[in-house]
């Protein structure tokens, strides 16, 4: 079993993930593209804004009629008309002339600069005070100075958030060519692991996992489905991966709290025709059983059983290998990192990743970790986390004021 | 026109918002319960675990029979059985016994520690050498440690996350109250404004705001309804307001890019039976127009047309009030803060809030903010943004190098 019980560096597992690349694509309407991911390059098909416009309130004249202007020596301008919003206007501008414009009106032929309002007075119904110099665009967003027609504006790759929506509206573009989402096949396994609905005998626990790693894969945009509690058995393993293999993009499987359950799935997967074992244990706590590997084709997970860990493990390499397979380039990644300090020493052991999870306070502008220290097996100190603290593998740990990196969970 | 054009500052207005009170509640399955806002406290119906466990694998035993024990001087022990996952087991343990045990397994009677299978060696089938020395409930977590019966475990108003959940699970409970989702009506306005598959004509401009509003409301967990884009007209305006208040929880209205719309607006909601305005105008940037009423007992938000400032303001307002409507208690809005740095001198004018857009770049574990600079009519920089630097009311910028508050979006 080639692979097997080398214990890696979670380094060396994530330079084995780019071996995942993405699903097919869909078109899906502008409004349903929330949260997708962009499978072609958007470029836009004209200029915007395709005529000048105003980005003030105010009057639409020649700058230089307002050279010199100042409070004490204002401009005399003649007002010719209004801009309405929503139509074109014919007017062209002249020497002395004005005309009144709203925020986004475009700006007449002639006129290359906006008074705003707040710096004329009204003579008369007619004639303005205009008390600022103005230079020649001043207040005018000129034609493609936004988005230049055939620019590219949106990479293959984005995810599609409410602003990337907006400009997909802003240059017309209503239907959109996305990755599709990855389905994934969930399954749990123990032979103490019980439904959440049915009440344990003794020795039994109710399953955890199924719902904790459903709910993140909703989080990040994949479609999970649950495939049920294996027992601990080759055959149940077999039958229910297989179902997993056929019906789903990625397979990830929960160990029981049982040590064996991750080297019977290795077992179970050697069955298949084509399977590679890219890793089985791993410098990293919590999370050392963990088990990868690219089962005809699609990745295939093993997570540890205990609840915590199966998270931990989830996502630093589930969500990685989601993304893969959802087209998500690298840029946005950025989003996932926070830095706060030890709000008290944090040990840890050199040579291995720990996570340690944290509670999250804000005093006076620091953000600062306190670490939740108790038994592996609780799952109340869970939820009372905000985040889990990364203590990196050449680290001893954290000392009180040290600044770490925290994921969010 | 009570209220109306007295410039408030934010802050003024956000105490304000505590009028708005969550709304009724609904029973959901665990599993649709992800996301969802807690409605009731939960208590623990049994201790947890309800037997004694191991956290380790290894050998549960007495803790006196390893004192002394070392690498030297290993403890003897008779290894009388196996505790089986899943099953409860009979046996009792007694002096200079052990069983083994895995991760998980119930520490049978008698027995008060367990021993790491790291520490232990077997000397032939039977008997093996333990080589530390443990103290008793080392390794074991005890009968309610982790939650106890009718403990509070997670109070009303908690978002639930995917570890709360797993929480749920743990315990059982599969039916969870939660409080409905806030029904958001949301309108376009100006005459100006077209539909998004439309090709504009001179002086038109696409409808962006839809998909941005409609997309943040889905973000916080709202339900939105889009009613269309109003003219600059009182009846039309008054139509859509009435459709919204009847079939939604909250009614947003984002002004077309006339300085006017806003202020029409006013004037049709004062043709309502029950309104108090609590503010039109704000001392901020981008979003001074802002208007926010009460009408008929629901929250009522006017944003400016531009769509950056209407994206501003409703993070800051429309959120809150999403979040009161949800019945989200306070204690989870510290996600929203990230800290940077300015990679150059912002500037701003003291005596309002600034939100300027910035790109965030990490850089030698610095997370630096650079502002994007650009006129405010322009599209692409918003896309081109990851947050919003905040820049405080008394201050007048920040220099490089300074740390801010940025908000993601």
């Amino acid at each position: 079993m080639k692979g097997f019980f080398k214990v890696q560096t979670p380094q060396q597992l994530y330079q084995k993930l780019n071996r995942f690349k993405p699903l097919s694509t869909e078109k899906v309407s502008l409004e349903e593209s929330l949260h997708r991911i962009l499978a072609e390059d958007i470029h836009s098909p004209t200029n915007l804004p395709e005529f000048p416009r105003s980005t003030v309130d105010g009057f639409a004249l020649k700058a230089k009629d307002t050279y010199g202007a100042s409070e004490k020596n204002p401009a005399l301008l003649q007002v010719v008309g209004e801009i309405l919003m929503g139509s074109m206007t014919e007017v062209t501008i002249k020497e002395g002339e004005a005309v009144k414009i709203a925020t986004g009106g475009i700006v007449p032929k002639g006129a290359d600069a906006v008074e705003m309002v707040e710096y004329t007075e009204w003579l008369d119904g007619k004639r303005i005070h205009a008390f600022k110099t103005l230079s020649p665009l001043e207040n005018v967003i000129q034609v493609g100075e936004d988005m230049k027609a055939g620019e590219t504006v949106l990479k293959k790759g984005r995810l599609l958030r409410p602003q990337e929506l907006g400009l997909l509206a802003a240059i017309g573009k209503t239907d959109i060519l996305v990755f599709c989402k990855p389905k994934v096949g969930i399954i749990s396994s123990g032979d103490e692991i019980i439904p959440a609905e049915q009440n344990p005998l003794s020795g039994q626990i109710r399953d955890i996992n199924r719902y904790t790693i459903v709910s993140m894969v909703k989080e990040w945009g994949g479609i999970p489905t649950f495939l049920g509690i294996a027992k601990d058995r080759l055959d149940d393993l077999k039958e229910k991966i297989e179902q997993g293999l056929t019906d789903s993009d990625m397979v990830v499987i929960t160990g029981g709290s049982s040590v064996g359950t991750l080297d019977l799935v290795g077992e179970v997967l050697q069955s298949f025709p084509s399977v590679e074992i890219l890793g089985h244990g791993l410098s990293i706590r919590p999370g050392k059983p963990t088990l990868l590997a690219e089962v005809q084709g699609k990745p295939f997970l093993g997570l540890p059983g205990h609840p915590v860990s199966a998270m931990v493990i989830f996502y630093l390499f589930g969500k990685p290998i989601l993304n893969l397979l959802s087209g998500q380039a690298d840029e946005m990644k950025l989003q996932m990192k926070w830095k706060a300090r030890a709000a008290r020493n944090i040990p840890s052991i050199a040579g291995r990743e720990d996570y340690v999870r944290v509670k999250l306070e804000e005093k006076d502008g620091i953000l600062w970790a306190h670490p939740i220290f108790g038994k592996s097996g609780t799952i109340f100190h869970l939820v009372q986390a905000d985040g889990l603290m990364k203590i990196g593998i050449d680290e001893e740990g954290l000392e009180e004021g040290e600044e770490g990196e925290v994921i969010l969970i």
